[in-house]
């Protein structure tokens, strides 16, 4: 006897980091920002009509929002495609462009949504594992030099969750030899200290960038990302969205997100401040007995000398203190820590040193 | 020479109404409310938080939207799954549910997305044509009758852009003869008037209810809608939908939802106004040589004695009055009429007397 649950694509979802709500809460397992939005939000609510609401929202592409952030990046409104959030950008980018037989190509410890995305359209995969320093080996994505070829390649810089940057020129390589699939660059980290590759775009028609709202510019709860790529890629990013959903952002995104934007002065002093609390957390982490590769992202990927990651992840938890940790072979001994507050991460130190 | 262009998933997207944006225009083309949302989604704006933006928004079966919508319609929260609109809502379904070698069935006139998605995620699929009366035949979705099996059935009740409305006890005769598949009945307008098939969940699990705030809740801009049906039905369609994209639903979409939900005696009002505007609405549309099934949404699927449609639509455009056409096969002398207020109907009698 058949069954409607024979039909089923069964998955196994992302596990995204825990979303304690409470006022003692320190929540630094999801690398959201710690400072709010851009003043220009907070004033932007008051601006908001109810009535618009009725009407179905404008296309992302015609929108103020689209306007700012080509004007930020200096590129055409036609080089961006916007989403809701990096995740639906990226998933949308699988969907649109890895439909070859060859597999596509990812460091095996990097952002844990490719394989979910991967299995869920039946895109065949192939993880490529990063050397003992966390680092992505570049030949791996250079068919010539690895000889295996892929449907596509996709990778964060600065890499998730351990916030190594590759350099541009590393990227370019990667991109010009592999001029027959797309490169995905994520980019969702690249504002606390990284340089983007988004110049390559104008050389490189099969480079799409993909950056968000999640981190730097403190809009995680607002759900916007955008890819940004030549224009074909982007017509057809936008073919396939619109085959899934006509309106995907809504009115109050729309309007808040473009206030955003619009405050570079802002953005750019709180990427600065959470750099500087990265630079003291390194100093801190180090005399704590933590090691670490270098980090370009709001976060450090660090191991303990002596106590086990899990235990101290734990401990942690019990002094209402969230970081991240993952039970996955080769990370397991790991913590993820977002870079705080000051007055957060003073409080995480004192408790590292009462639980070491 | 192989180019990144060779694997794109090339699709033909959806094309959704225009969006006219203008203070002169009276918009009947994409079935909005003509009512603003309910006064206290209004009021709630105040008291949005922009500082809440920078963190990941609340789970939506987490919220106190869900606990809204299950408490109206008296079903559990895991008998409610919350999306971006009910396209998204749909989309995720096809995905889910829709994965057998044998064509899933809709009719041949309907809403017109279900063939992109299908297409899209290269599911089979079979037209069943209406019958004559614009209706849909039953027999067609009964395998025993037909003859034909199915991988799935999806449509909308009442139809669009018909608006015709087929009985709960219809609808219980196709669910209860394809137990073996899942069966969609996509309710954007039952509020107008229909009877909601709802009840059948807790005797079938292989039926999905979904609905939508874009019509009678008049929230078309906050994307939201929504699929009610048994645990393990919106399981599969959570595990699904968190292997996309973890946070679809942002912070105000859930903070301003609710207060719709919250005002039933508002949402009746609105419901009954455009009942009552539709009744009016087809006596002036018969008086001025129209016909037009019984309809049960917030529109009218009109055709006229003597002039094109297409003819009329153009002209209608000309003074300002935006409805929908198709110049589609078998409904390309047809009008899609969006209900608006009284005063916007008034305006559309007018300018039809002038140009007939």
């Amino acid at each position: 006897m058949m069954s409607w649950e024979d039909n089923v694509r069964k998955v196994v979802p992302y596990t995204a980091g825990e979303q304690p709500r409470g006022t003692g809460v320190i929540k630094l397992n999801t690398n959201e920002s710690p400072y709010p939005p851009a003043p220009g939000v907070a004033a932007k609510i008051a601006a908001l009509d109810a009535e618009q609401m009725r009407l179905y929202p404008a296309f992302p592409e015609k929108t103020e929002l689209a306007a700012a952030l080509a004007d930020y990046y200096g590129i055409g409104t036609d080089e961006l495609f916007i989403g809701v959030g990096s995740d639906d950008v990226l998933c949308q980018a699988f969907v649109t462009f890895f439909n070859s037989d060859k597999p596509i190509l990812f460091p095996d410890i990097t952002y844990s949504f490719y394989d979910v995305w991967a299995d869920l359209y039946r895109i065949p995969y192939k993880r490529q594992p990063l050397d003992e320093n966390f680092l992505i080996r570049k030949e791996d994505y250079i068919p010539r030099e690895s000889g295996m070829e892929n449907g596509g390649i996709v990778f964060p810089n600065p890499n998730a969750p351990t916030g190594v940057l590759m350099s541009v020129s590393e990227i370019e390589e990667i991109v010009a030899a592999n001029r027959d699939v797309v490169v995905i660059v994520d980019e969702a980290y690249i504002d606390f200290g990284g340089t983007s590759c988004l110049p390559l775009i104008h050389k490189y028609d099969n480079l799409l960038v993909v950056q968000t709202f999640s981190k730097s510019r403190a809009m995680a709860g607002m759900r916007i990302g955008y890819a940004m790529g030549n224009p074909r890629l982007i017509k057809y990013l936008n073919d396939v969205k619109y085959s899934v959903n006509s309106y995907t952002m809504n009115y109050t995104a729309l309007q808040l997100g473009v206030e955003s934007v619009k405050d570079t002065a802002y953005f750019n002093e709180c990427c600065e401040k959470i750099v500087r609390t990265r630079e003291t957390a390194e100093k801190e982490l180090t005399r704590l007995g933590f090691t670490f590769p270098k980090s370009y992202g709001n976060f450090i990927f660090a191991a303990h000398g002596s106590m086990p990651a899990k235990e101290i992840f734990e401990k942690l938890k019990e002094n209402d203190i969230y970081v991240r940790y993952w039970n996955k072979e080769r990370i397991d001994n790991h913590l993820r820590i977002t870079i705080g507050t000051d007055e957060q991460m003073q409080a995480l130190y004192r408790a590292l040193e009462n639980i070491l």
